[in-house]
């Protein structure tokens, strides 16, 4: 169960409030790499967590600091638009031929729906979607998703820092980088301390997969260009169980081959007649169409 | 660009059609976890893709076989369809007391909606969203992304093969499995081929990042807990770049100060008027009122 | 900020793992009636919160025990899933042409994508979204959206309590509606707390509204019946600002008139040419392309 | 069923376009405090009504009224937008470094998708989406549902008031706050007429929840600050039927027990090992391997 | 603006109820090929019309006709559920394992969210989406919009009409599909009425399109086989303006060029190198990155 | 299955790169009326097509050419992208009170997400959605569907056109607007080849439709004005099997009749009760309570 403290994780500071910025925050609450996403997958992954009890503590702990960081983007939102509604008035008033944009690079939806708060969405305005919380029942899956979150996570918040010279924001978001780097090390240490995980899952019997093609490079370039000598066509697999090899692109399926529509889907009635009949013979189709019809 | 060839990557046969199997093959069609989300992930991460020409050769490659998976598994959807809506009449006119369900187990839009054929959709009739795709413009932090998308890919895919005694299907899963292992193999290729990646982005100046907090273990455990000796709280960082310490999370933000509502929008009047004013003094809410509404 | 305990707010039992009850349960997770919407619909007026702190410490309080109950539910669903896996495949083994269905009523996604574990879903499948989070800069809009959200939340809880006969799963059940009994009343109790707070905002000036229509019923019948003498056709208005009264609906903003197409959005000719021009003038038609394609 | 008049219920003039404004009245269209969303909510329960048949009759009256409002409003942006699009040619040419920002504040589909038109989406051009409709089959539910949104309706009218100075849109804007001051009253009418309503829904039977924790504010504060004597936290209930008390949260459901991963589910192999095993003994790893892949 | 009649446009009569066809109904209310879409479809469309105001008012009377469908189907899902949630707590009390699965085929929110009612949402429970509505200011298209909006709606119903023996539920559908049949005529002579619209815009001059291959057909076949003479591959084309040709794609464009990354978006250092430098030389990645760093 | 050329199909260039023209292509890329979604549809229909071989044929050709467009649409986003994030940062630099939006019009994910390059979304950010992809099993509702789905392409196109004086993006998108000329005419002569289409699906015998209302115009028009005498209220019917007429609508339908609630929904006791009892009889509803209460 959870607790929570008045006071902040790190200081949220604003001197000049910008609501463009405000903007650009959001992207770090609601967007896929922000921290809702991180925030409910950790804690999910969690609760689902079966085996080990230490790595559903881990989650849980870093599952419950992330709720923190949502606490601090938040007050950062809403520090950045203080003073933006009666701003943006007086700029529709003053408004000339030269600043016809007065609401641009705003989130209007910041005024008109949040009365100057944050919001559960990405920078666009487009609402946190659950689809993104992963949480699959295996555990190195999961480490690799969570090493991609803060991957993209810490580059979502580099590129915030670069797009703000305000000290108070550029100190926020110097602890949220750190942060990002903490974790990723995290849960690539979580890998490291499981072994020898690849290929996920590793509870598969590789001798159930077909043999011929689980270390292959397959090229399907129409020019048939020779293998490029890389490390991913030739050497030792990066999992240490297979050599990679390097082949061209061929079909060895066969043309798919499915019956004719259902009647009962109501396909039109020259699908149902099939290939062999020319289209033209139009009274065979008539027929065709007295025995769907029941005549 | 693109082209095509009639015939299919692998052979895709099903010797007993059963629709609850291709409600369930959906998932790897439309979900999440499934071909369309690797197969645009790589072509837009190619597409995008700025930097050594190797990488974006080797994402173009294989965005397009990804095309031809989800065509494998099209075909085996509607394989898995064929005669399924005649047989649903057929029950619905015997159904009785012991076996009402009819449907279960199917997707109803597999005949509604798309004729017994394949869907963009996931297990659960969820429509394919375009947020899933990843492209970063930071090619480790896309590559972790595409190793978690093949890990949970291939848990899918595993998971898919227990589920079936086809011997059709099976032999299309294990070839699909195996895809996913070469795969998951490529993308680490490519990690270990940029060398020293982490933390991701490498390119940001550490020093830039908050330096107490970057390699800490923060537990929000509200025993106070000691340190769990593990891989994650002590010892050198799995980037080399610092050391993992432990610390239980406390407030260092002090309490957020957000200012009073902008009257402009429009917020109760009691949220004006402010904290240090008695509810109870209605004079004074009334008072402000007058101010609010010009008088 | 926030902090957990790895203990359960609420004991939660399963007697008998029922994974059909799982996909039930997931409504209360993931629905637009569950915890994680008003776990965070809370957390996010509580950051938002502009005027007296007592509102904002109190939305803190219960946005945090919200999380409390995710996760009471989330292993709900954990244990309810037990065993679900081997049951359907030997089910599926054991098919015959009276019990088909082997999958009907489970969510297939709880094998297939989260490993029998619960997602950030509904009980179709359908993920969480961030555009449920009512968080509107006005305190008495935000507490009826909270009334309504925990009413909704206890009419699915008693639901779902009638759905089992499982003693555990009836326990925490009868736990989360005494929950949400107490929630309803804590919103009720801060409108009470407010005052007079209708119509809301109560910061709009009344006089600005439209005098003729603000406490009349328009009844939109084409059979123009008389009035059906109800609380809400007659006497005084419950806001105490008013008096009710009747009208039948009756056109007063005249037809719309819209410009012709702006020709730099290419519609058709013929919609640009307008009303007097008889269509069959094609010549006509033809001179305005070529005024249009610039000749 | 359902007629229609070609004029509007009130009158839509606007004196000078304003594209900007356009986008804004958006969200009173298809955002989530919306026409769209009303309209249909207000339409489904009258539709699904069971029980007496004035609030069914009532409810169809004020849904069939929605839909002239979302007709005045898709007037508006239609003619906020006229001109819009030669204006925006017209600038993009003379642009100059002063003023690049030539979209800014304009929805691009306004004219791509739209042509000039209104759509059914928010002001931030995220669609419409059903899942906003409540209609619970509970009076009591949806009325706090229906207050809940005339409430966050008329607070986002104002807003929209605030940012114009046409006084056609002032004017029109005017009529609809003050229809939803009367739709305010109206669904709290019913809740007057519908008597003692809460807990909602009144029809479970009280004895069966939780009697412990049914009328208790539960503090999660850290600290342990004692009751801050509010409203909530003492005296009788808003019910009528309890009287609110105040505790510190405290965890009373023990540690969650999963059981191992099923095999089927393929997790990691270390995640079935279990707790009792290190990690470090590989050849028990092995020996479980083969088990699973049945050697 | 609209009025209301109390009484439905046409019969909804259910025989036997059958919540397995409620969720199947479900799809012709809040689905793709439903009624919710070509209603506001339709107005949409109506409100928006620019030009002749003949097209505006047909389209505003059958918008307005589609409510009355929407009225009919959600009264037919509540008429199918009648008795659903007593009848399911029975089955549930009974199951045994021959019949375990007692919600199959069922939609579990029509319970749950929904109290027996409809929804805005399809058979699969997925809301209706604001994206499907078509209104794109060019009549033409939209007529084309509208045609197959109908011709999927009338290919649904008649799936539908076979899935259900109740008498009262094949009346209703036969007159939807009659519906659809005009609907789909009425949307076809608008098309006929405006005479040659093709290519849609007709607005734009064709000289201005690539005149190479606006009348081409490009075949993507790796194996270069040769024109399968079509009607589409050969002949005068079929709006009266080109002839068909047929050609084997190939690449026109040459390799894309982007240029290295902005150092401000944090790539990794090793994209920003670029090409010419082998990838072991870390020496130069190091001076690179203390150039961004600023060292 | 599928290869690609690393060459573009039509070359891509950009004289001047222009943020603001970027994030109005992706509407052409991730939006409805974009080419992945074309791109999709083709290639579902397809791999879902049943029947004559020569329609699987032709889809698969142009399904695979749509790739090589969204190629050349991403490809053109990433140029006009270039140099964009050290710009707006110099921009943000020198911001002053005339020039403030310096983010208006730009999509903010272009930087914060895709580091410069192409998103799998519209022109809003909205993430592509599946549920756009339509592919029925009928062939002829498809290729309705794809006239439309060329026709809105069309007219976005050559708003796109419009919009840009960047010699470049004119050449690609007169390229681009030639080819939807074509697959408008191709899709025309699908339906032209199939011969007597009308109405779809032409398999369901027209006989069991309602005969009085399938070639019937109906009126809802409130004010009962006479026919219009247009082509779609007279004469013969388009698809040669009726003949138009004109009716003013009127309910045929009665009134619906909803049984009350079944009390395990958990209604308000007040809805259970009924019609014929006086709501102030509140004795008899607490009786009513008691029943449902089991005492």
């Amino acid at each position: 169960m959870f607790y929570h403290d008045r006071q902040l994780q790190y200081k949220v500071r604003v001197e000049k409030p910008n609501p463009e910025f405000a903007k650009l925050l959001q992207q770090a609450i609601g967007g896929v790499e922000g921290e809702i996403r991180v925030c409910l997958q950790y804690l999910f992954q969690a609760w689902n967590s079966r085996g080990p009890q230490k790595y559903r503590d881990m989650l849980l702990e870093t599952g419950t600091e992330e709720i923190s960081h949502i606490e601090m983007l938040a007050t950062a939102v809403a520090l950045n638009l203080e003073g933006a509604s009666t701003a943006l008035k007086e700029k529709m008033a003053a408004s000339n031929p030269l600043v016809e944009s007065v609401l641009g690079g705003k989130d209007p939806r910041h005024i008109l729906s949040a009365g100057l708060g944050a919001m559960a969405a990405d920078s666009n305005g487009v609402p946190f979607n659950g689809s993104w919380i992963v949480s699959s029942g295996n555990i190195a899956a999961d480490m690799h998703a969570n090493v991609y979150a803060e991957a993209t996570g810490r580059v979502l918040a580099t590129r915030l820092w670069e797009m703000t010279d305000d000290p108070g924001m550029k100190d926020m978001l110097s602890f949220l980088i750190a942060r990002d780097t903490m974790h990723q090390n995290q849960w690539m240490a979580v890998l490291e301390d499981l072994g020898n995980v690849h290929p996920i899952p590793n509870s598969f019997p590789q001798s159930q997969e077909n043999q011929q093609f689980n270390y292959t490079f397959v090229s399907t370039n129409i020019n048939q260009e020779p293998s490029p000598h890389t490390r991913w066509t030739e050497g030792p697999s990066v999992d240490g169980k297979g050599t990679f090899t390097f082949m061209h692109a061929e079909p060895m399926g066969g043309m798919p081959d499915l019956s004719k529509p259902d009647p009962l889907t109501h396909a039109q009635t020259e699908q149902m007649v099939g290939r062999e009949i020319p289209m033209a013979d139009k009274s065979f189709i008539e027929k065709a169409k007295d025995v769907i019809s029941g005549k």
